[in-house]
């Protein structure tokens, strides 16, 4: 069956989101995520001024083929922008498959292999004593993994630290609507300190370890800002306190980098959300350098691209731990629960709910329970896009924060 | 929907065939084939014995986990005998999965990336007169790839070698039903010299070259008989002509062994016709020793099994050559070539038609035109199996040949 | 000497076994172990369909030659159904030969290296109580190295503890005739979580320790269940109490994995008890990622498979730990035995008495006396079968236990 | 100063250019260019929308870090469309740096290294008589080195030969305003065949060094179609030919792939025209497995990002070759041309002159004689852009052609 229509489609229903809604000859549509955190446009202009035109007329059930077309059809391949684009698609082709089959997406990829996605959620607080309230509000709703962070004594605003106050739902959007001294919307930027990091977060695991005992999963992202050996430090100094996984060590394109940490620590490494594509992560599968595959189905090429990740890594028995965030769609969340259902070497989902103001754009199929998230039965990914409301949500430019040291040098965020 | 029986279904129409069927409670049929030529019975009990009983009661539409479930669930994991019998089953499900989805399977694969699956055919002849009949048949036929295999003076009976009249059909089954002495069936015992080989071959490929110019894809099969070096020596010598590939140049199970190789020569290499699991090719893919993964769905896992090794090869941008001669049925090949539509890195399909009489018991979709075949577009693998014709051939001991040196020593056939 | 008949023994005294007896025209009979705890019927098939219609009229003493002879000859060769047929072949060949020269077995492998084989035993206890009164149990009987497993908190059913009172005799049996909802034979599903394991098992080892001081030997199997980083972590933290070995950390395929545990940790490993052949120890051995090589003779291709393994292993300096459990009938642990006696790079052998039930169809030469095993000095293995009572206890399906993680992943058992 | 004005021009005089124009609050202007193929609007969209609001107000002089801050800023980094953006603003700031010096931008990098930049030119032909014609013509007008490529017998269009007549100038824009069915612009679709083309090219060398003996430096492009097997023959059989170079042999984000080219050929190597970080050519440059840097310096982030992939290069005696046809803009040219006078280990630049149109909205410094390049003494990059002319030249879209092998299959273009 043709493809007749492609349309891209951008709204803010309290965040910016860019959505693919491919429509077949027979009526039949498929949606793809395409949200790329403060590079939205470019990623839109991608799709409607490069992609769509090549889709227009094409046999929509030819996915690999599709997605190799427009992977090597772009010569000036990968990135974050391109794959997005691709993924979207690809995403969005996937859809149609599985609607035609009558069929939720996961069949199509071999089916069920556990009965739900376990998830670990986002708890955070400037101190230990917020952070604590939060953890113990995670734990009453039945999560059973929880990715930890703090403020850091002496450091302002810091990666990963909702505002919220103790008690709300964590609701942590980094990518901020600021505006510079021209009224243009510009980057947050924060400061940083890794030394001040470093001495600081070995208490914090303490604390946890203390009151919440040994059977928590407990996990911690350093979000790019530390060099090889300061995370070897900070991987060997968590080692008492059982890390579910040590996230973003180090830049991430720099594989080689984990060798040295690597070589210094038995906490478990995770890294590749910024990742897109498979060699990006060829030396940290390869050579066993990591545990967990962090990417998104969003940023990775679609369900095509993240499964060639992914089957490497079953290879090297490296496991899944799709990224997660509110920055990719509930088209991107529930192409991720998909996956998780039935790949064999998933290891844990990253869960962030979205608004209520994004859920009634996008309505979504998928369910939580018990620390546990499930795709759903619907045919197709299981998302609908109201697209009256997503527009009346025009998209708001928003950027994410940048990073200084304490001397003014641009650093990591 | 729950699986309510198991069969084990074993035929000889011409040569053995095992059948693995498995029926729904909605009464879909799927099929799988663990034919394993000379040690058919073995797999037909681990299926009919140790794997029917583990499967009955249990959700069909849960592919890899099955899949895994019977992998690490039999422990001593692994082999021929196992991943035939867990390929077939692999198989089944596939079959029903797509029919239930009313597509053939390709489109679950992820869709056609190309128009037709290019095969490669077998010719052969005791001189090079007759081989070079047998080349011309296939050219007239459309085949743009041959597989050319002679006698060697002053050897007798050799690997490969049809015993056909000129223009006759090629048919050639190494499994014969020999006799020993107290009238039991036992293999033929052939002879083997491989300096006399290596003398020989160069001159059969500089005739080829002569007689037919450089477009036509030539293969050739050392089966598994060199040492590293006398392979290496093969390779270089063969250059000049331009192989597609040099099959099997050692004993499959030293995948170091290519290492050597390799270093020595540009000649594409292909193996694994053999091997059974992923675990068998991770140096030759790894390290891009070899240029072309030689498994046969039936006997590396089926398409869960071979697509994990498939996936893998992609990475390292080594191709597909799928195991194809008449040792895997109908409902094998069909499988190979569901694969074959739709994968990305594709190389050459082996084909080697199965006789009239096989054919009258197993119905294929699938078809052959100019040099390629097709899966066909019938839901499902595309192949059904006339029960009844099937009963009235009933199982014939049969073996491979085995191999000895001039002094009697044991060498690989 | 030709042989005139090759019998498949299959019989449950207590458990299956599947023995082969090979006769001679002069009447001298051989024993060989094919027992493949679960899939034992799929040997069976092998052995008698496949195999012995090619040894009969052939002469019995060419063991060798006939190893290579099946070993190459089956063309898809390697897999524990292959090998443990090709096994049972080859012990009751030398076992022909050894009786023929009218010595025990291990003078025709070199004669005694010691006056008797070290042995280790299984102590278990669903907590460190029990556990400790089991290794009391063994200390008293004169054994000096005892292999150690637990219940872990939190999880139920668990590998290697037997449901033993304290006191009683350990009799661990994990193949267990259970039958699905049909009345079928099926596997148990066991439950496993690594975190809770690592953060259980150290402890265990502290309380040992102190408990019986620095001279006991202690050994402990993770059963293939950790991931490399894991398995570092466990070796690391374990190295206070001098482990004799750490057992099967990680999936016994993945040879490379042992590369990452063996950067983290000094503590002895031993792999091997699901291995076949030599080039499934090739990367462990030639890298020295292990200190214990833990194949089975019955699984390992018999005397002559298991001995290409251990000669190998001598070079690298790397040790035999030759499997023991009731999963190998007398046969296999008597030919264990033989080698122990004589190999130079001999470690210890794992021991595990057989039932009285199966000692009274197995009538064993074989002694225990202070913590070591002797093979005995009669002619040939040194073990004899009684037909009549082992018709008397036919075969019984039993499937040894799967694994699942909570959110119901298969895992390796 | 700060930057007031950030403008984004999109010109097609002949073929579409992106340049990015910044002002200064004391009038200074700098041009940077952001031309990605087939690619345009993305990039201009990630300039206008994402980048142009974070530079406005900002400090024009702090160009590393600007760079940085872009770079880390975007925190989805990497990528065609990502670093050609950064590349643009990069080049503009070091457009006003050198206007502010009152000096031409090599001074600023280090001064002139020598006295020119000497060029290699595209020559081409369907046939050796076309290309040879071609080469004369290059010949006459000084040229030194020469990239040779022709068509292949048996395949249709195929890359780099220009379809002008013997004597017109090489004008090779594969970007072409093809249109689909529905009157939309699409990519040309070109076929390709490996063995065709290998089988074919060294009889053309041979040709070239009959007819030009041994002082002309010939270069050849493979443009990613290769196998690296293949690429490995090919790199052997051209040895007597004494390539230069032989450029992009196999797709580039593969570079571990360079490693068994390397190992059986001592043609020189180059890669990285695709290439936007130095991560990209990690592996080839630390293990020393190409010979010159291919990327432009507007796909790589601008002088500053590709000056830090030649530093890297100059520590492992690797040299530059700085890519050059006409999809970069005369303003891209103009810095590479700064830099080639200045670094140590410069190689070669590739010249493809633009069209009279382009160069008439692009008013350039440079010069070219006797086969040597100029950047000229103008200060800055020496690039005007005539904003009337080009903004009477509009976008016009238009695609880099694709690649299906003869069944199909998509293949690298």
């Amino acid at each position: 069956m043709t493809i007749t229509r492609v349309d891209v489609i951008i709204t803010c229903p309290g965040r910016n989101f860019v959505t693919v809604k491919i429509t077949t000859k027979d009526g039949l549509v498929g949606y793809g995520d395409a949200t790329l955190n403060g590079r939205e446009l470019a990623v839109a202009s991608y799709l409607r001024d490069h992609l769509a035109p090549l889709l227009r007329e094409r046999d929509e059930s030819r996915i690999e083929d599709i997605w190799q077309y427009l992977y090597r059809g772009s010569y000036w391949r990968r990135g974050p922008v391109t794959m997005a684009a691709i993924a979207a698609v690809d995403m969005a082709l996937w859809d149609i498959k599985a609607k035609r089959a009558q069929m939720p997406l996961y069949e199509l990829l071999g089916g069920a292999s556990r009965k739900g996605v376990r998830a670990y959620v986002h708890a955070s607080g400037w101190d230990y004593e917020a952070l604590k309230v939060a953890v113990e509000g995670y734990r009453t709703q039945g999560f059973t993994a929880v990715r930890v962070q703090t403020g850091v004594p002496g450091l302002g605003q810091i990666y990963g630290i909702a505002p919220a106050k103790a008690g709300e739902k964590y609701n942590y959007e980094p990518a901020k609507p600021a505006v510079n001294s021209l009224g243009e919307p510009c980057p947050v930027e924060e400061e940083w300190d890794s030394r001040a990091y470093l001495n600081f977060v070995p208490e914090i695991f303490d604390n946890l370890r203390r009151d919440f005992g040994s059977s928590l999963a407990l996990l911690h992202d350093a979000h790019h800002r530390l060099t090889p050996i300061e995370a070897a430090r900070l991987g060997k100094e968590l080692e008492p306190y059982d890390l579910f996984w040590l996230e973003d060590a180090t830049p991430g394109e720099d594989q080689e980098a984990f060798r040295l940490i690597r070589s210094h620590t038995t906490t478990p490494l995770a890294t590749g959300e910024v990742f897109n594509t498979v060699f990006d992560y060829r030396t940290l599968i390869s050579e066993r350098l990591i545990d967990y595959v962090r990417s998104s189905v969003t940023h990775a090429g679609g369900i095509t691209g993240i499964k060639k990740i992914l089957s490497f890594a079953e290879i090297y028995g490296v496991k899944s731990g799709i990224h997660g965030p509110t920055d990719v769609s509930p088209v991107g969340m529930a192409a991720a629960l998909h996956l998780d259902m039935t790949i064999h070497n998933f290891g844990i989902q990253e869960f962030m709910p979205h608004s209520e103001e994004t859920l009634s754009v996008f309505r979504t199929s998928y369910t939580v329970a018990d620390g546990y998230l499930h795709p759903g039965d619907t045919p197709g990914l299981g998302v609908d896009l109201d697209e009256e409301l997503a527009a009346a949500s025009p998209y708001t430019p928003a950027y994410l924060p940048t990073n200084r040291l304490e001397d003014g040098t641009v650093h990591d965020w």
